[in-house]
């Protein structure tokens, strides 16, 4: 035994994992599944000695390693370490004690963590002659990092290349005929076949941004589905396991989609402390969240991006987090008397399906408008289809409704705007009666629908011709002289007016 | 007369003025009009020299510097500086300059201008040991700032007592009694009596923060406006005229407010080049914007509080500027059909004038709740019926309504929430139906509403004892384990279920 331990020590690792929690831990162990040698670290030894004990025979091994030396000591060269530590100070800290190691300059250092993408931008430019460092998004959570999750590298491409066949072996795979994800959560025995939800995403901050505007798409997708629970339910009158049921029939349909299905088996559960109770029933409503759906919304206002859908989706966790100043003003703010439509049951059930479609389309034309603006910008050359394509499987948003987006971007690659596609303007438009219904039966009702409601103010302003901007531009060019431009005139030329002595002529500036 | 100027020049100055843009310009005639002696410089001297030639004799005296150490040199001391110059590095390099120029510790500078309250919190610190930094919103415009603006000004309490009888003097002045504001748009005869629409904020950031509100606010109080208007013609088919009407008449009431009054002039105003025509039917619909309302909404990100009303007030100008996707969607996006609905005019303006005035508390409400979040990181002490009192006049948000602000924060200083004010939570009761109705008739016809909107939902979700982030909860401890609390146990405690094997236990975590 002590023999083979040291044979083993003899060959060098594949690849380095340093940050062994629990995402950590499952991506060493997935890399590990195929075949690769990994060399694992953390800061805490104790995790990586529990980690090697729990796990004695992986298909590929695992290697342990007290310090930052012995991981760098341990690897092929050029090396790949893969780092997944807290975003922030940590993220510098391990890559200078690399650095401080004897790393490299044409290795690879891939920050897996959540990590601001301006954080990579600038890491990437200040670490350049010491490393190649790359910033990866992951998605998918523990289950997606052990056996597949979705995978967003950004960096150099060229340095890609020696990244590429690991990332490309641990991400989750889709059917390519059905867009599906191929399921195999089974240790030691990856799924074979399918294509890999990865691809070079690029340059520098490009995989961490399309990971933080995945994040956002998860905060308006997950909205979305509970506004349609809450309907269901105080509407009419559902129970949690029929709105269940109900979600588990829409997963059967186009909305198929890993968030739908959860939905449904979390309506469904019993309450393992008193099972004649739903769990959901028991569970308190106020959000929580780790910021990334901020910083989409942060950056959509920086770059002047109407993302409103995915906005309110944050501010709604914010007022989920108010829970005692909601239940005080539960007793002091009046509402509406409620109408009864348990009647109504089967053709709400459907509108509230079509508000929840509608809406998301809207969430996701958001999610890709700010992509668009943030490629012009940083100079990258985002592939949209690509992007939706890998996000079909391994990650919480993977969902069937994402093939539909592939195809749209394949049609054309310059798509103005997702809803402008004609598979997806013409759903909206047979959708578009019923989804107004439910805006209209929850502001009468007094049922909270945020991200209802601004994706449908984002889709009638969008579509909208002329809107009433034109009172606003009256008013900053009556207040303060901001100018205005006028429809018989060229774009670009400014008139003032002295509003408050309309004799006085229009003045051009 | 030569000699009259040399006499002149030897009496120091009481207030220096930086900074001769047109905001500037008037800040500076406003202090002479007031009987102070104000040294005036302009990087470039002709401005300055304009200045001085376009006005010889106010009451105080302009005395033209062509270098800040002459303005040093000619101020009384302890010196008051007053700057106005683009917000960012500009602000820094003059201050650079003027401790080059000879600035003492005791001296106070006071930053005027639309400075990001951080940079005012980092500059107070960065130069305590060379001068007194002060920050001060100014809010008016043009002519708020000749004649009288708000003034919210931010720093060291004791160094305040000096600035206060300038600011006191030259801000905007309202009538004790019925809260209005007392005009006298009289160069060299200002406004005697009243109460001046100043009050010392806080420390360091305290002043420029409450003016950020200030103007996210005044952007929701912008897109309030437009909706009415809006909604006015696309669902009434009134002309501008007619709705200038209606604005006038709310003006009349309870929204009286300087934004309704300069809509109801706008709307009515005939075009220049072709008097046939409404100058507001002629103006492009894509709003400009200075960045300010982008401020809010990002703080309200980073502070965790629901201000969607005043976010979705910002995503509209993004929207709106985005004019030619809109032309080319409003070719490919279909709307509904709509209703006719003039022969229901008087009640629908009625119903119109009510979401309105609910939406508008709204954003007041989002706009104190976010100074209150400020107020405990910061370390201030805002008071907020000050605050309210001093808006009542002088700014573009002036209005009535400030009053009723004021009274709710004076009856109860620890208010939680303005929506919890009796006053304000018995006008949403009788107002909601009309703002449901509203909100609804938006939707079924195709308008877009984005505050109406959000602000219905913000009321809803506000006074909702649950919400459906119970739901959320489960989701994401699905599947991030992110863990949840339950609401059969004490807050703080965690649970966490594996939930595809709802046969194991629940775990404490």
């Amino acid at each position: 035994m002590a023999k083979q331990k040291k044979s083993e020590a003899m060959v060098l690792a594949n690849v380095g994992l340093v940050g062994l929690e629990v995402m950590g831990r499952n991506l060493a162990l997935n890399m590990a599944d195929h075949g690769l040698r990994v060399a694992v670290y953390n800061r805490t030894v104790e995790k990586m000695q529990r980690l090697l004990a729990d796990h004695p025979d992986t298909p590929g091994g695992l290697v342990g390693c007290a310090t930052l030396s012995e991981l760098v000591a341990t690897l092929k060269r050029p090396r790949v370490i893969i780092v997944l530590v807290k975003a922030g100070t940590a993220v510098d800290a391990v890559v200078e004690q690399l650095i401080a190691s004897g790393i490299a300059p044409e290795d690879l250092v891939v920050d897996a963590g959540n990590s601001l993408f301006s954080d990579t931008i600038r890491r990437e430019r200040q670490y350049a002659s010491q490393l190649k460092f790359f910033g990866s998004g992951v998605s998918g959570g523990e289950v997606g990092a052990r056996f597949g999750p979705s995978l967003m590298p950004g960096g150099d491409r060229s340095a890609y290349r020696r990244l590429e066949p690991i990332w490309s072996a641990i991400a989750a795979k889709v059917d390519p005929a059905t867009g599906r994800e191929l399921l195999g959560a089974n240790p030691g025995h990856p799924v074979q076949g399918g294509v890999p939800c990865t691809a070079y995403i690029g340059p520098n901050g490009a995989g961490h941004f399309v990971k933080m505007v995945h994040n956002g798409i998860e905060y308006a997708d997950m909205q979305v589905i509970g506004e349609s629970y809450w309907l269901m339910r105080e509407l009419l009158g559902l129970r949690a396991d029929a709105i269940g049921d109900v979600f588990a029939s829409w997963n059967r349909g186009d909305l198929s989609s890993y968030l739908i299905e959860i939905t449904a088996d979390i309506l469904r559960q019993r309450d393992p402390v008193e099972p004649k109770r739903f769990l959901v029933d028991q569970i308190l409503d106020t959000a929580g969240q780790k910021g990334t759906g901020k910083w989409t919304s942060t950056v959509a206002l920086e770059l002047g991006v109407p993302a409103n859908a995915i906005a309110e989706a944050v501010f709604a966790r914010f007022l989920s987090a108010l829970k005692g100043e909601r239940v005080a003003a539960s007793r002091v703010l009046k509402g509406p008397r409620r109408r009864r439509l348990v009647a109504r049951r089967d053709e709400l059930v459907r509108a509230i399906r079509d508000a929840l479609y509608c809406s998301k389309i809207c969430a996701y034309a958001q999610g890709f408008q700010l992509m668009s603006a943030a490629e012009a910008i940083h100079g990258w050359d985002l592939d949209f289809a690509t992007i939706a394509r890998i996000w079909r499987g391994g990650c919480i948003i993977r969902a069937v409704f994402l093939q539909r987006i592939t195809e749209a971007y394949e049609k054309d690659r310059h798509l103005q705007n997702l809803l402008m596609d004609p598979y997806f303007a013409d759903r909206l438009r047979k959708a578009q009666t019923s989804w107004r219904k439910v805006v209209a039966l929850a502001a009468e009702n007094g049922i909270s629908a945020p991200t209802f409601m601004s994706a449908l103010a984002y889709y009638d302003g969008y579509r909208a011709g002329t809107l009433p901007a034109n009172l606003l531009q009256g008013q900053r060019d009556y207040f303060g002289a901001h100018t205005f431009e006028r429809v018989d005139a060229p774009r670009g030329q400014f008139f003032h007016v002295d509003w408050p002595h309309p004799d006085r002529p229009q003045q051009a500036v």
